[in-house]
């Protein structure tokens, strides 16, 4: 799981549908993705999950300027392409301004 | 995938490592946890994904009061007490402002 950074920060909240078997390229291009956001100004870390076709990544970063520029990168902005092309059924993206945030992990 | 209402509302993203078989009484308590959100004041919808052990659970709520007054709810806290002592390692709940959301679907 991503660090737990003190707020305030960012979150960019991306739930997705896809094939339960997407169609080539898709790992490959996610995992490239996650390399690729990693090495943005501004990065805090990310997580991810997927049952069945329906996902979620969040992924979080110092300011909002950070989020406009992830979306703009060049090999992002192809990947988006690809992935409303090959992948996605359907997708939903929330910006959103992290206020408070705890964590808990048990004592072993 | 939950709905898109227009901004701002407000995101609680709970993120959590559990064992890859929980113990008996996990997947009942998380269902009738979703149905006691989908009840109380300010409740928008939900998405959420589990890949092995790691799991996201957004919900989205129209106040911040919401999010407090859910987390007090009675059952809730018990259940919350229950997650600690018998199925989670760890878990990490953040409260973020939704500042901006789209959505895209794909033509049929």
């Amino acid at each position: 799981m991503a660090g737990l950074p003190d707020p305030p920060y960012w979150a960019a909240i991306f739930t997705s549908r896809r094939d339960e078997q997407p169609a080539d390229g898709y790992a490959e291009t996610a995992d490239r993705m996650f390399e690729l956001a990693a090495a943005q100004p501004g990065f805090l870390g990310f997580d991810t999950a997927r049952a069945d076709g329906d996902g979620i990544t969040v992924c979080y970063w110092k300011t909002e300027a950070d989020i406009v520029a992830w979306k703009a990168q060049t090999e992002h902005a192809a990947a988006q392409r690809e992935g409303r092309a090959r992948w996605y059924s359907s997708y939903d993206l929330r910006i959103a301004r992290v206020e408070r945030a705890y964590g808990w992990t048990r004592e072993s």
